[in-house]
């Protein structure tokens, strides 16, 4: 059986998810693309070959849509996953969950048991950089981690972006794979930065310390504005060795007295099999298969909490702050 | 429309294949499996989840199978595939289309214009290394190509390896890649070998040069018992500057005074992502889409020709030896 | 005119100075070297073919000797140096000053204008691959730095390291190389650490920020008993793009499925070059000639400023804390 | 004692190796320079301080020097080396010993006994990153080698070169390090090439095969127009392993979408260490030290027959050819 996957949103990452279902996933296939920008929805539905509307809420009352994946914009996320559950239908969400921690926190209260049809998009989980890293750890290489340096960098931050923004919507990738990585909570966190970049309007570098509950600190490196490329580093420190992701070039290109392996200019290349490996994930959980390490709407809360203690920190002068995740009944 | 694949092979190769189809290729599910070991048969079928049988001439003739792949023995490849276009189900074959240049021609004669139905398994043209290299070259990045110097080094060679088969099961590898790289036939091949290793009783390692028609010299590097681990590299030399495939591991691990990087055992932690992309091509151009840079038949022939003049080098003290491909009629 | 040199301290950093200008220093000779352990010291002198005394006070008064090198235990820095000075010798005294900021205050302004005899072992600003870091720095290569991360890890610690120890004898290494580096005082400082690694008593790891006057914000990462290898790191970060040290490996060694490359044990292979270059430039300067980058008696009071700061954050629950570097009237 | 050293030819090379010997040799001082180009020779006498004359041979007869470092071009090595020999003067030769066979082995056998003032300058030797491959080797590290891949690779040819000189000139250095590192005579040689690059007037780039006593293969890449970069490689395979040269950039640095390590535009930076240990060799031996690995006159002599034979086989279709090594007497 074939799930008939909707995708909501035609930007850039709309319409990556619905080329990588389309043309790479097994056992599903793409039927319905909504963007209210309709021309852009058409043209990413043809290059798949499907339908398009202007409305997302019809293509998650669409009955050729058994599955959704949202990748709107991010406040548009509650009421999208809402919507979805409320049709009963399984919904893959693109972090964050929410913009915000109190829409959070009452998208998963209300929706109690039913938050079980919500996935989300914490693509790295899936990496196979990230998972051999975690691997790894759990083979006792590197002994106990210690500490852990994640490095986020981007050419350019994308229209409107704000010192928080760049919480929730980038440094949440780090605060949800920190933790997954360590495999324990993060509970408190402390926001930092230089001197802004003269390309931002914004905070641009910051520097979190974050500590989990294991009495790891971790450092997390993010600037959104970096020019050079796009670079996503990640080093863990146990008590006998450290462990990193190496850098993922295939190809070492040497002239002009340069040695020169290319960064990507955006997340794409660098994420590609991970987000091809979450979506088939997603669609054999469906099936009733082993879904791995897919997150869960819970675990889009607590990254939420943990950027809501980020910007306190922010707005409180680099204090450190306390992640309290708000209790949701029985979601958890 | 899903496409029904049959895998012949249930070793290694076989089971791979049987896997990366039925969980990771969009549009196909594995249906049939086939190996004259029924337990082993029965045992890979059942990890994908279907039928097992021990006559894989009864798999190309099951109703329930609309194409095959097939990966057993090098010496079975012409029987099967005659018998897969005889019924008219197109096939992906293993390298090599045959260990002898006369069976591989005799088949590509006889086959005529259903050769078309034949694909070849050359998988490191869809590695994404290989496409970035040679899409690099095409770019003009380091100029008109001058050299390369192609490695393919193994843990240890299989149970009944000789010198002859390094060459038409090994190097063919090489062979193919070389010239799809330079866009250019190999039309002269000469044979070289150091003292070989203790490890091997046959010729081991063998250093292999090549004359492309576009004046190119290139060297193979093969050595199937080095031991240290899986390692296949590619550097392509031009005017201006060179590019070289990168070692692809995706972490370091740093401990007891070494900053290391692991290699594979084998080939298939190395080459998954071109035996999915290869198979998905496969897929795709069954059902009338883009095979991309899928081997044909006739490039097996033409490999199968170069691996003959490299075999006839070896037995004549290493003197330069013309590449002959013989004559198939129209099927080229 | 050969510069006869007298070196105090006969344990592997003395032994290793003593060699070094010995054998790799132009324009110098050792004479003399002293050590209260007089068969350590007489074992040192006979691998450079020179005499042994106990008493290091006998050496700077030596007429054989026209200038000194201290390298003995950091607690006997201020009276060999002062003793230096008093005799009018010129003296290269290792890192740190003192391990006090009172003291190395002290005898900076005691010494007044003949602090200029006196020369400190920041070896790091002669390490080509920090001398080639500044360097791209100055060319602009990657825009106005905005932040540094300095990694300082060794195999385990000495006998009786402690946590202010750590910082005054080993993070002083950082401290004045990031300032350096960026041409910009340190005027704050704040303490961090994770739990702390079971092969220490004292705190280790150690996370340190640092802000400098120009804004950027930089980490030291700290961790003396890290056991994988002896490992220094650094990464300036610039507005337009990011230059790192590179593991100064020469040799890659393949075996046993790992591509490795080796970690130094300790400091010594991983500084010869800069030690070297130090002692050369220290040589060329009692000459007249150019001493580079070589570091005043003022840059190790600056030092020790930075780390009596850190070890108040230290004791003061990691709160941001200024530098304050005392007055010591005309010296600086 | 200062040995007082006159440095033949104010090129590139002579100038450098002044500077070398003057700044930072331990033991000596260069005190009279010569080049036929007065001006020239006076400017680099200038850069450090010493006399310049415009006869080669007036310097190997002046008082004020011990002993003479050749640095002239190719064809007057004979000469020059037969007067400092017949001055009794130790002399350090760039390589070669000379532009032909011929003229290599009537100097050794002329000189005989007294060719134990000769050095030779095959400075790859000291270069502390095949030192250290050879004593991976010598630990049996990766077993028993199998074969070699030695790269020479250079920005462009010199002026005059042809395809004769690049063997005589730059391949001369592999023929050497590779007996060097394997301990092992090359007994046979072949001689292949591209189609030459545009950027040449002569066979460029080259692939020269080696065959040791002990049975190894080794093949040399000769590039001397690469364009990219001065590149130096050195790959020994064993049967267990297999260790490498790593390319020598001190920095990485990153922009512009690529991460980037600088190369040489030529050979000093590459190996201005290698110079001055040797220079710090031969200056030690003339004391009484240890001149570790520095060669002989007899070791030129050898690589001028094979590089001889590598001439034999190019004018000979490439045909493996064996290398003669002329008798001379005792000298050996």
């Amino acid at each position: 059986m074939v799930v008939r996957v909707g995708v909501v949103g035609a930007g850039i990452m709309g319409a990556d998810h619905a080329r990588t279902v389309q043309r790479f996933v097994s056992g599903a296939e793409v039927t319905l693309l909504a963007d209210p920008d309709l021309a852009r929805a058409t043209a990413a539905a043809d290059a798949v070959g499907c339908r398009a509307v202007d409305d997302p809420f019809a293509l998650v009352a669409a009955g050729e849509v058994d599955a959704v994946v949202v990748a709107s914009p991010d406040a548009t996320h509650p009421a999208l996953v809402r919507a979805c559950v409320e049709a009963g239908k399984p919904v893959l969400c693109e972090k964050p969950l929410s913009p915000t921690l109190d829409d959070s926190a009452a998208l998963v209260r209300d929706l109690g048991e039913r938050t079980s049809l919500v996935s989300l998009g914490f693509m790295r989980r899936f990496d196979p950089g990230y998972t051999d890293l975690r691997a790894t750890l759990a083979a006792g290489a590197i002994g106990t981690p210690v500490t852990v340096h994640s490095t986020g960098r981007g050419v350019s931050s994308g229209p409107g972006a704000t010192s928080e923004s760049a919480v929730t919507n980038s440094a949440v990738h780090d605060l949800d794979i920190v933790a997954w990585l360590l495999g324990s909570p993060i509970v408190e966190v402390s926001w930092n930065a230089p001197r802004r970049t003269a390309a931002a309007d914004f905070a641009d570098p910051q520097l979190i310390l974050l500590r989990t509950e294991d009495g790891v600190l971790s450092t997390v490196d993010l600037f959104l504005n970096a020019r050079y490329g796009y670079d996503v580093r990640c080093e863990v420190v146990g008590e006998n060795g450290t462990a990193s992701l190496r850098e993922p070039a295939r190809l070492e290109v040497d002239s002009s007295l340069t040695r020169g392996l290319a960064y990507a200019a955006d997340w794409r290349p660098r994420f590609a099999d991970a987000y091809r490996l979450e979506l088939q994930a997603w669609v054999d959980g469906l099936g009733g298969g082993d879904t791995g390490p897919l997150a869960t709407a819970y675990d889009g809360l607590v990254a939420s909490a943990v950027a809501d203690a980020v910007i306190t920190s922010m707005h409180g002068d680099g204090a450190w702050t306390r992640v309290e995740v708000p209790a949701v009944g029985g979601a958890s």
